[in-house]
Order: C-alpha cells, then structure tokens, then sequence
C-alpha cells in the first residue's frame, strides 16, 4: 500500500490507465520505398491476437485491441465470430474497428468524397459493415480514418467533397448502437499531397458534430503540422466535450509513426496534463481512448510495444505529479519561473522505480522488457513465422 | 464596352473588387531588431489619410481605411469626428476598426485572457470602446486581433483562458449595432511562442460562435503553419457562412507581413478562385471584407500599397478566368491533368494588358505605379516629412 | 526566324534546352499506404524506352532515359548490352545511372552507413557495378542517393558513420571514367526519420570534396525544409563549381514528388533563374543536368511526363526573359519594386504562344498534351499492358 | 569525494563545465509589437556586469560575459579601458565580442553584402573595430551574426552578395590576433524574410573557411527550419573541426529565444552527448564555446538567468551519464531498442540531488534559484533601476 503521497498519486494514476494496441502494429510495415520484413512479424489475426496477449501479460495495461477491417476482417461482419472465439481463448478484448477506405483502387481520386456517387455508396456500406463489426463484437469505438484528399490544385472541388462527405458520416452515425463512438481523425496530408479532405482538428469537428452527438475528434500526434501546440487543441476538445480519443506515436518531420516519446517526450507529457487537469476537477469527465498507432518498421514488434506501453505509463506517472492547485495559483499570479519549475519539476522526476514497485504491487512484472527478453517470446514466434515471412518488396519496383 | 468573353468576365470581376488599406501600412514598422525610419512614412492620422487618398485615386478601388485604435484614435471614441472630418476631406470612408490588445505593458501576460479580473474589464474597455469608435463612424467591422498567449510550457492554464475570453468577446458582440460585424483572428504565434490563445481558425470559429452571429472568422494569409491549405480553411468558412474577411499579405517561413503575392502568387489565385466559385453559384453570397496588412519595412510605402493593390486585382482577375462549369466537369470526371491545366491556364494569362483597360475605360491610370512616379507624390510627402522622420531606434538596444 | 527580341531569347533559350526522364516515372508507384496500379504503366524497360521515346517524340526535348540498375538491369552490368539494344532501338539514349541502396532487407540499418564491414562492402560493390554500367553505356552521371539513416535518437552513431561514407564515396569516386561525373544526392527525412546520413547540401558537398573532384551536389527540389530558400542553395552551389544536377519535382509538405511546378510554379522559374544568370555571364559554365524524379501516382504517367516537360520549358523561357542587365542595375541601386517587377515581370509574360511557335519551327507538335491525345498513344498501351497490371497492392497490409 | 561511478561522472563533467551569459540578456526586449519594459532590467553596463556577477556568485560556471559592441561599448575601442574596469571590479572577463550589422538605417539593404562600397566599407571598419576590442580585453571570440538578406526575390542578387561577404570576412579574419577565433553564425529567416545572406551551416562552414583558419562555426540552436536534426549538424562541424561554439536557447516555431530546454530539453540532451562523446574520444578536442542568446521578454531576468544556467548544467549532467563504451556496442549490433534505452536512461535519471551536492561541493548555493530569492538581489535592483526603466513603447506605433 502506498503511504507517501507522491507514491499514493502515482499509483492512482496508474489504476487508471489502459491504452489500446493496434492489430497492425504486430504486421510487416514500411515506407513507399519497401517493406521492411521481419521474421517474428504476425502473419494473421490469431498472431495478432497472441503478440497483443502477450503485452497484457507483460504489462497489465493493454486489455483491447484494434482491428483492421479490411486486414483483420476481410469478410466484413461474417468475420466477427472468428475474432470472438480470439476474444474468449486470449482475454484480449476487441478495440476500435478501424474501416479501410484507402487501399482500394477505385478510392484513388477518394472514397466518401468521390465524385462518383458509386463510389461513395460502396465507401459507405464498408463503413455500415464497421459499425455492424463493433457491435457484433460490442466495440466502444469506430474509427474512421478518411483519407480522402487530392495532389493538385484544381483537380477536384475541396468545396463540394464537404457536403458528400457529411452525408456519408451521417448515414454511419445513424446506425450507431446507443453509446458506441465514431471517432473522427484529421490528418494535413499523406496519402493525399495538396488537400486532405479532413485536414485538421477544426474540420474534424464540424464533420463530428454534423454526424451527431456520438461522434467525436481522434486527436493522432503525428497528424500536425510542424509547430503545432497539440496540447492546446487537446484542452480545446476536452473544453467543447468533443475529445474522442488518441492515436500516439511520436514523429521528428512528417506522419512518421515513431514510437511514442521517442523524439518529443516532453510534449506527450503536457498532453497528459491537460487530460489530469480535466480529471482533478471532479466532474464527470471520461477519459478519451487513449490508443497507439505506430509503425515499427526497424524495431521488434512485440519489443517495440512494450516499450511504448512502459514509455506511456511513465510519462503519464509524470504528469500525475503535477499539483494542480499549486500550479493554478502561480498561473494565477503569473509567477513564470515558478509555475514553469513546478510543472516540468514533474517531468524531471525518475518514476522508473515507482512504476517497478506498482507493477509488482499488481502482481506484474517490475520490468516488462526484460520479461520479455526472459520469456523467449520473440524468439519463438520467430522460429514459428519465419517462413511466411520469407520474401519482401518494395512498392517501387 | 467588352465584347469578347475573357474581356467581359475580367471586367466584371474587377467592377465588383475593392481591397481595403491599412492605415499602419504607411507609417513606419520594423522587426524586434530594429524599426525602419523612412523619411515619406507617415506620422499621423491626416498623413495616412492623405496616403491613402492618393492610392485611391491611382487604382480606383480602395475606398476605406482600416483604423487602429490606439495609434489612430488615442482618446478613443473622443477622436472619432476628427476622423470623420478626414473622410469627408479625403472621400475616403473608415474602414475596420483594429483595437490593441499588445502593447500595453500590463497585457504581457494576456488581456481579456489574463488570470486578472482587473486587467481583463480594462481590455473589454477598450473593446467596447472600439465598437462605439466603430459606430460612430459607420464602420462595417470590428476586427479583433487577440495577441495573448504564454512563452512557457505550464505558465499558463491554456485550458482556463478560453472561459475568460469568451466571455470578454460575448460582451463586446452584445454591443454592436445591427449590421456591424465583429471579425475574430487567428495566429499560431507571436508575439507569443509557445502558445497563442487564439492559435487557428478552429479556435478562432468557436470563438465567433460563442459570442454570437454577427462574429465571423479573420484569416489572415501569413497566419498559418507551413504548409496549411489556406484555400481549404477558406472553403470551409464559406460552407459554414464563418468567413468574415481577410488580412492579405505573403510570407515564406512566419508572420513575415511582405507584399501580397510577392513569394507565392499561385496562393493568392487559389484562395480567390474559392470566393469566385461561391460567387458562381449565384446564392446570397457576401463577399468578405478583403484586407490588406503589410508592413513594409523596405519598399516605399505608398509605392508598396500601390503595387499591393494592382497585384490583388491582377489575381482576382485571373481568378475570375477559370471557367467554374468546365471545371466542374473535369473534377467530377476526375480528369486530372485536363481539370488542372483548365484551372492554371486561367493562372498563366497575362491580365496586365486587359487591367490597363479596364482602367482607362473606368478613367483610371492606366499603369497606377507609372502615374505615382510621374505625379511626384512621394517626393513631396518626403520633402514634407522627413524632419518628422529624423531618429530611428532598435526595439532591442 | 525569330526577328523580336522576347521571341529571340525565348528561342535560343529553347534551343539549350533538355531535361532527362527517369524510367521509373512511368512504371506504379504508390504511398506506404498502397501502390497505384495503372492499366498504362510501364512493365518492363522495353516499356519504359517506349514510353521515352513517345515524350521525346511530342516534345523534342527529352533524348535521355535516367537508368534505375536494381529495376532496370537487375544482373548489373552484364544487362547493359540489352539497354544499348534499346538505346539504339529507340534512339533514346541512356541518361544517369541510378543505384539503389534502400530496397534490399539487409540495408534496414544503413547500407554503406552501415556498422557491418560485410554489408558497407556488399553497397560498395553494387556502386561499383553501377559505375561499370554507367562506363558501359557511355552515361554521363551516376547519381548517388544514400538513403541511410536511423529512426530513433541513440540507436546509431551519426558520427561514426560519416567516416564509412566517406570510404565508400572515395571508393566508388577512384573507379569513375575519365568525364563521369557523380552526383551526390540529400534529403533531410524519409525512409529514416529521425536522422538521413546526408541531409542536407552542406554535408553533400563535404561528402562530393571527399570523394573527389568528378563529385557534384544534386539538388532534389522536395528535399528540403519547409521555407528553405532552394534558389539560394543552387546559387551557392554554382559559386563553388559543386553543382551537378537537378531532380525536379513539386510538394506542399514533405518530398512529395509532384509534378514540377504544380505547387509553387515560382520557385521553380525562380531557381531557373539563377542558372541564365550564371550563363549570361558568359563563362565556361557547364548547365547541370536537369533531371525530373517524379511520383505520377494519380495522373496517367505518360500524360503526366509531357505536361511536366511542357511546365518545364514555360518556366524556363520566362526566366530566359529576365533583362540581367537591368535587373543588376536595379538590385545595385536598391530599387526593390523596381528590380522585383523587372523580374517577375517575366515571371507574369504568358509565353505559351512562343513555345507553339517554337515547336513548330522545329518541326515538333505545337501542343504536346493535344498530340499525344491525338495520336492515342495511351489507349494503345493501355490495351497492352492491362494484364499485366492486373493486381494491385499495399505495402501495409 | 564522489566514490560512486555516477557521481563521480556527473562531477567530472560539471567540474569541466562552463557557460557564457549574454549583457544584453540583462536589457530590456521585446517583439517587433513592443518592448517588454522590467523594472530591474539592466540600464548600462555597469547594471550588466553587476547581474552577471550575481549569476556567476550563485552558480559559479558563468565567469565571461559576451559584450555587444553598439549597446555596451558604444565608442568602440575607446571604451576597452572602461570595460577592463569592471572586468576588475566585478571578477566576470569579457566573454564574446558581437558586432552589430543591423541597427544603422544604412544597413536596411545589407551591410557587408550591400551593393555600395561604401556602405559595405563601413560595414567592414565596424568589424575591425570589434576586433582592436576583442584584443584589448582579451576575449577569445569575436562573433558574427551577418543579418544581411533580402525580404523579396528579385530585388538583390544572392549570388553577388556571396562575394561582397567573402571580402569582408577575409578582411576581419587578416586582423585578428593569433587564437582568437571569428565565429561565423548562420540563420534562415529575420530580419529579412525572402533570403539570408549566411543562411545555414553550409553557407557559415563555406564562408569560415574561405575567411582562415581562425574561423569556425556558430550553431545557434533557435536558427534552422523546423524539423532540422541539429545534433547532426553538430556532429559533422566537429568530424569538420569547424564548431567553434553555440548560441543556446530554444523555441517552439522560430527564433523564439526562449530559455535553454524550455521546449524540447530531448534536444539539448542530444547535442551535449555529442559534444561529449568526441571528449570521451580522449583527443586534443577544444570544447566549443558556449553561450546563451536569449530574450528574457517576459521572465525576471535574472532569474531566468539563473534558471537557464541550472537547465544547462542539468542536461549538461544527463549527457554525460550516457556509457560510451556500451551504447558503441549496441549501435554496432543495431539493437534498436536496447540502444535507445541506454541513451535515454541518462535522460530520465534525476539528477538534480547530484547537482546540489557538487554545488555544495564547491562552495556554491545549492540551489541558486532559491539563492536567488532569499539574497533578494532582484527586488533590491528593482528599486534602484526602477525609474530609469519607466515608460516602454512599441516598435509598430
């Protein structure tokens, strides 16, 4: 039991928090240039749903994971029976049902935003089989991702792709079962290089509240442009309750899909504040859905997630540290340096051994990774995937 | 009288176009390193006034004068029938009224935004004292730059300072008189650097929201983060009836307030094809206020504005060359490169013969520049004024 | 016989002009997210030779085909004798060569960056092959992208690897032909994210010194970061006799690869304008070679090609049109309007009617883009190739 | 006596460890919209020795203060003996010599870059100057920031400009006094905002070297595009030998000058481990010099000050607990995550403990914040400085 306060306050926090991992974040992955195969990379859903029980069992904190429809469902709904079966023997439970609206070839001028009203309609039904996914599976959230956009100017009409695309959201929004989510993700650009028809976080909303009162912004981190104050845009959503969830990863230049922390990890911990601060107010504020989305294109997969669960759970074990009344008071009388020292004094803490000591508390292990190095996971399924892993290639050649 | 489709399509578009100017663009400005004395610059109220009398009577198309409150009218609403005496001297009408919300010392740490009650009734003061100005000499809007933010991570509560100015902003839309438009701008940052209250144009519409449907949106072209689509955030204010006006100038890295269309014309086409697309579908549409704020530090400032404005109208006239039905057709097709050559070959014809003219048809100088130098005017402003002009200073020395 | 001054510029101008194609620009390319399949697209290098010889034909200006070897002559040099069968088949000749140093798996960590003596040695030799097939071929350039980086601050020495480029680089430097030159490419992101061994001109250049003096910088328009001012790079180049050649291309925000001047038609007329500068001078300065290395993932590539060739020689002729002369006179005497209108006063000159009027005076099509729809080139192809293209593919999922 | 490896590595580097603060740090500054005026601001120069004095009694590693020659020697040499004075009265030594390019009218279009020889003559004296001073105290660096540029393509010749520059530096370099070092500064953007004649590294290294010898590098870290890896640029002036020093502070969007690691302390980490990681390399390696640059618009100067030395001696402390030895092992084996880790475990480890007891150690305050406070040097300055410092203005009015 913890006696001390800063002890008591980490813990606390860490009760709370869970974060969701992404089916694709076990797959091959890569840039235009090629994919970077690696041996221990899962191959199917059932492997998915193995690596994704295997960082529960390491770190306590990942209980769902997101699925690709088109990926991880490729018969739609039917499907669903398949992954409740992967539910009951893993204990992982399904997470958002991400829909897949870029892959096809007839989506390359756009999906929802086509011109041709075929193709929106073809677009709209996947998104109709997503909802009907997640409540077959009782998924909290739909994630849509519309990736929608155009490369050069004057090639389609940014104006009337608006109206098609609300009518399109709405239809899925309708067929909502009571309390399920659909999140709405902005990106500026990538896939699409002039225009992306939901291009930042104020189009996002617009889009969310013209579907309906159960659609909300999917905040990505590496979805902004460069400068940006994420953060303010986070205490923004959470102001107008628009706050769906998150998508983590980290990123130096573009949509790089880096490991969460990895080369900013000072601003994933003001992001966390502004969820803490929210949640010291008492009221009845949900968390969003805190989620990770990343490529790991070089690291171990399984190795990799670990790590970011670890880097997330002490980065958000710093921001809980944060006293929220001292520092509203030095806001409050505009004493800079102090206000400043109290805040990131938090950031400068070294929880490491807290977060070993609650795990052990928990009845995890103290350190994950070198659990994970212990168990001889990676090497197993290594030898188990190698040969379907034979091959690779590149989407240039 | 045109009689062929270019002629006639181009002048009737430059028959509706008129951009207002500045009154800050004539006097003396600078960077933190140091304020450019010019020895034409204006150093007064009359002098800007006259200025802009001169470039009207040059270009024909600007016939209002953007005040700011501060520098214009240091007794507030006290000034405005020494105001009014100019407009009727000059012919030229006031325009947007810009209140001040940075250079009081007492504002470094916000003004309707900061922790003060104090501090943010004497910052609603002046707003409302803004509008009164702005009622009193008939000006159709009060634009309102909000230059509050924090330098530091945690100095702030970015959270709690959206309450405080939504209320400073309700309160001064409560007082406009009907038909007076409140504009609400947006910048990602400076003067202040890690974040700005008012950051984008999603904060920005919330803002304008909140206070009430005589607020509109300001986009101010320099006022983005690299790589923004403007012409997408400018689509979208139209859809939503949010886009109140516009602060024309370029930049190629931050807030670098240069001339319009002087490092990315093809932009300025872009955003002005949005406005004309609107137009084309023969709807209620109201134009926005279109705006110019520049500081030119380098180029003559009379020379500058005249130059500004000749090229404004060169890109809306070329704007207004792109055939919309044609167009459409293209883009819905998804026909690529026909879509984009019908788009840009509208952006590669020469309109500086057709704008030549129109200007000798309406009895205008043919060439603005060309009749500025001939008519000796800056020579004679500099003649007049250059012993006003003597000093200088850097704002860091 | 041009007898007008403009019309003689832009023709002689013209007459110099030449701009090299890259093989790859007609085969599918795609984003991470998937590849785009085309019905038309080039297959093989037949293809590839055909399609080359179709834009050469329309445009008259195009007698080069950039060689990509691991695509194109996957068995190195000994495939040369059936490029040169082509080369003489098509009477398009072989133009820089281009080895690949990304695709293969064991490259995930560097490839002549790499801390693997086994590996650095395996990248050399297929530079070395690659010098073999560019002295095979008679090609004037190998052109050098090093694509090597690292993902994650830590996980490699950015340091250490500088001085195993540097052997590399020397190595392949001491087996160039006597006249080859090689070009030494640099990107700041992308396929690493966190740091590209050569990311900028400035360590380009210390690597081409190294290397020796047959080593020039090239500069890839998309390869910088946002507002860097690329015309001053080349103008810097050109100072220091390092600058090799161009790959041309247009983005919004990252390396895009857009088709050349379809973003910022400016930039491009503008860096056009630092070469006529140079060669106004009349010395002994050898044009570098322009090359586009483009990603034609939407628009039909052949189409795609001749309307950048096209955009090319526009941008091209209205830099030819810039008065040096007076322009110097301008800049010495610090008049800004002046000088900028004197120089984007060419940018503003449609000179479309010229280029039909050139081509025909030399015996080419006045419009490439009509011809080649005329000539149903594309549906020809297309009806070929469609099998083939069958297929289609992410590289995610 | 630190006995315990980490304490005595921590105390090994901050033993060796130094940084020069900056006079006009101590001055009032602002934005281009209006100086931020402090009652304890510095007033003359004798305030400025008094507060570095204060800054170096409190922290101990600050014993040089960089002089700007217009501000603080404003009669140039003549004023030598009035600044070895307080070099004698207060123990703090004349740190860098900064010359001033950008104040004077005459240099509002350049000043070793202008088009008139004269003016550029001017220029050059002025450099000269700051030499003769730089021998008369003894100072190790005379440092060049070059403001030069231009703010519109066309109206001057960047490429002409290179040779005005290269003349100046030549000139300034023959003068200067065996081991004193010309640091040569590069920066993208402002005051001119098209182009800067030293823009980046590339163009500073050229120009250093063309100058002599004595001429390296100056890394400003607010000074490069967004996304800049500048670490790397760091580790390729030291394979270069060309680091001569830095300017610290950091930023969110521009050249923000805020204080050191206020933003993204990850960064600083970063650059200091690569400085250290050439120290452990066990050769001749002259530490860089390095300096604060920052504008303390709306932090208690002094305080920041003292805040800022601290921040540096922090990350300063972290990068040197990073195990050479090991992390060259794990890079060479390309085990990615295990490499991050031991990179960035020296990040998360708290060393603030560690820092207070070498303070005590030395005989220094342990900590100098606190220190601060209870001396109460900043309300006594307040008193004294406060009418001196009345009134404020803007730069815009």
């Amino acid at each position: 039991m913890p006696t001390d306060p800063i002890k008591e306050r980490v813990f606390r926090a860490l009760d709370t928090f869970a974060i969701e991992i992404p089916s694709w974040g076990f797959a091959n992955t890569g840039t235009r240039f090629g994919k970077y195969i690696q041996a221990a990379a899962a191959t199917n859903i059932e492997e998915k749903f193995a690596d994704a029980a295997e960082v529960h069992r390491l770190t306590g904190v990942t209980p769902t994971l997101a699925l690709h429809v088109l990926w991880d469902l490729p018969n739609g709904v039917a499907d669903a029976p398949k992954i409740q079966a992967l539910v009951e023997k893993t204990g992982i439970r399904a997470g958002s049902i991400n829909p897949n609206l870029f892959q096809e070839a007839e989506y390359k001028y756009g999906s929802i935003c086509n011109p041709s009203a075929e193709i929106r309609a073809k677009a709209t039904a996947h998104l109709l089989d997503s909802v009907a996914i997640g409540k077959a599976l009782g998924a909290a959230e739909v994630s849509m991702w519309v990736s929608d956009g155009s490369n050069y100017p004057g090639t389609q009409s940014m104006r009337r792709r608006i109206g098609w695309m609300k009518e399109a959201l709405a239809k899925t929004h309708a067929a909502l079962a009571p309390g399920q989510i659909m999140l709405v993700e902005y990106k500026p650009f990538e896939p699409a290089f002039y225009h992306t028809d939901i291009a930042d976080w104020g189009m996002a909303l617009e889009l969310a509240r013209s579907a309906g009162p159960q659609a909300k912004v999917l905040v990505d981190t590496g979805h902004h442009y460069q400068g940006t104050n994420i953060e303010q845009i986070v205490a923004w959503l959470i102001e107008l309750n628009a706050l769906g969830g998150f998508h983590f990863n980290d990123r130096k230049y573009a949509d790089d899909d880096l490991t969460l922390g990895s080369i900013d990890p000072y601003q994933i911990f003001r992001i966390f504040h502004e969820i803490l601060f929210e949640q010291s107010k008492g009221g009845a504020f949900k968390s969003p859905a805190f989620m990770i989305d990343q490529s790991h294109n070089l690291k171990g997969k399984v190795e990799a997630m670990v790590q970011t669960v670890v880097t997330a759970q002490e980065l958000y074990a710093k921001a809980s540290l944060v006293d929220q009344d001292t520092l509203a008071k030095l806001q409050d009388s505009c004493s800079l340096v102090d206000a400043e020292e109290a805040f990131r004094g938090a950031f400068w803490q070294d929880v490491r051994p807290l977060l070993a000591e609650w795990r052990e508390a928990r009845g995890l292990p103290a350190h994950p990774l070198a659990a994970l190095r212990e168990s001889r996971y990676v090497e197993r399924i290594t030898e188990e995937r190698r040969e379907k892993n034979a091959g690779g290639g590149s989407s240039y050649a």
